[in-house]
């Protein structure tokens, strides 16, 4: 008999620090396993790019364990249960998990979760009722905590953690302001997303040509900044900070291929009386509930708009997630596996 | 009949981001003024010299109002009522105030308390139990908030504000790593301060080094660091944090004179989920009358030491500002007027 076999990719070598290249993995072809008891078989939908797998790429100190060589590449994925041993899954049930860069994925049923396609599609499990949906909800409400009234600077805000940040900033009376690169993220993150104004980075490339935009932007400084990119945005957004002004660290996307960007204006912490926080979502999981009743909900309404970006196949993966890092997605960077 | 005369310092001109020069200040003859109803005269004792000062001097966006051109440098004294019109007050109490740098203030009696000198001297309400005591008090106990156990790292550890930090610490059972300046300052940090460790930051001037020696000072990493100086050392020491760390940061003196430091380890912010907060012990006065009980105490019975560099004479302030923008002072700074 002949057996079932499915695609996966693995880590092949680590980058080291240098760029991502297709080179660092390896398309694999393996068997489809067989049920054993208390186990789940999941033929994934879609896969989720995400940046911080390019942390995990490296064997560096960092908040989780290295991406192991030679193993499928992590990753959170949605699709539909095949066949089920186990109590809480059955055929045809949707489900929300890790299980990495491969078209099959085996489950013990933890950290697998049913999820209702009934309003909200399978793949915004990934997005906007996902990680990245509550990344934005936990940054913004419980470290950021906007009042009405405040202004609200979000990076890389055409994403799928940008996009969410700023429609929730608005829903809460907030000034929601933006920086993208290039000039159709910006008509899209005003436009279809509403925030109050867009800055195009790739313009404003300078300290003081990006304090500019952010002074015409942000005429009453910035309460609140959400920062997913690094860089020049971060560095004179400090500088427009009012007092007592939060940031919420979470990501520095334009440091992870080619070494970290150093950070001019330190005093800004100081002389702002700043309070700053890097944060993880996955460690906070009392937020996850709350934060995904109130994204499913509006998402379901259609009063949370996201993007996808979809590459086609496993084997794009590669190509597609070095895009990501590079800013060449629009809106959430998914991989369609069927 | 012929009038009473003092001296006072007022500032000539702006540094403008250059190091300061004796030349941008300038000793003044001024007539003792005649107490008015509702008035205080104090002759002040000691002037404090502080590294706030310096962002005075400039005329940019920073938490309180420029330093007027031609008028008295402001700063903390300590002094005795001379002459009194105010009902709060009386010839012969000693007064903690903000008289400025000059050998006698009027006062309208705000800003303006009464101490005990019984067992505290008059010049620790400028250091331990003053503003540099209360500063080190809030940043630990109100931002670090350390657990018995935990490291904390201060900079400037011999100065005014970082012996506290220590010695705070030390009293909740944390392991307190100082740095300070050359080997004299770090054997009072260790012997008298009883200081856990303390390293020499003039052996250890690039980001290697100082981590290698903040590895062996915090073996087990730094879970709270009391940031008052910026460069190599703040740097080096956010690579150290464990995760959750909680940073402190109440200075930046390094950078004072001659533009700022940038700093190299953003992303340890990120990876280490730290909470960063950058504060002003004036604008926290809810936290002064407990501070100030605590560190008052601990000064009267000995258990927190301190230490003063004092110049003798108003005339000698700016060099012994100077100096102090450049560490060249070993405790808290005062200039002796009396």
């Amino acid at each position: 008999m002949t057996q079932k076999t499915y695609q996966r990719i693995v880590l092949a070598s680590r980058p080291q620090g240098s760029p991502v290249a297709p080179t660092h993995f390896r398309l694999e072809q393996a068997t489809v396993p067989t049920v054993q008891p208390g186990q789940v078989l999941v033929r994934n939908h879609y896969l989720s790019l995400d940046p911080y797998m390019r942390g995990r790429m490296e064997d560096m100190k960092s908040y989780a364990a290295p991406q192991p060589v030679g193993e499928t590449m992590v990753g959170g994925t949605v699709g539909i249960v095949e066949a089920s041993q186990h109590p809480g899954f059955k055929p045809g049930d949707a489900v929300v998990g890790y299980l990495g860069w491969a078209e099959y994925g085996l489950s013990d049923g933890k950290m697998l979760n049913k999820v209702d396609t009934t309003h909200v599609p399978l793949s915004a499990y990934l997005g906007p009722v996902g990680m990245p949906g509550v990344t934005a909800w936990y940054g913004l409400r419980r470290i950021c905590e906007p009042k009405p009234g405040e202004t609200v600077l979000v990076s890389a805000a055409s994403g799928a953690v940008g996009s969410v940040v700023g429609q929730l900033a608005k829903s809460i009376g907030c000034r929601a302001v933006g920086i993208a690169g290039g000039p159709e993220k910006c008509a899209y993150v005003r436009g279809e997303l509403g925030f109050d104004a867009c800055i195009d980075h790739r313009e404003h490339t300078d300290l003081k040509s990006m304090g500019q935009a952010l002074k015409a932007a942000a005429p009453d400084g910035i309460d609140c900044l959400f920062e997913n990119v690094g860089g020049v945005g971060f560095d004179a957004a400090l500088a427009r900070m009012n007092a007592f002004g939060r940031v919420a660290l979470c990501g520095l996307i334009a440091g992870y291929e080619g070494g970290d960007i150093a950070l001019q204006n330190v005093r800004a912490l100081l002389v702002n009386r700043l309070k700053l926080q890097g944060f993880i979502v996955a460690e906070h999981l009392d937020a996850w509930p709350a934060a995904l009743a109130e994204l499913g909900a509006g998402v379901a309404s259609g009063r949370i708009k996201y993007r996808e970006s979809i590459a086609q196949g496993l084997a794009a993966a590669p190509e597609a997630f070095i895009g990501m890092l590079h800013g060449k997605n629009f809106g959430k960077q998914l991989v369609k596996l069927t």
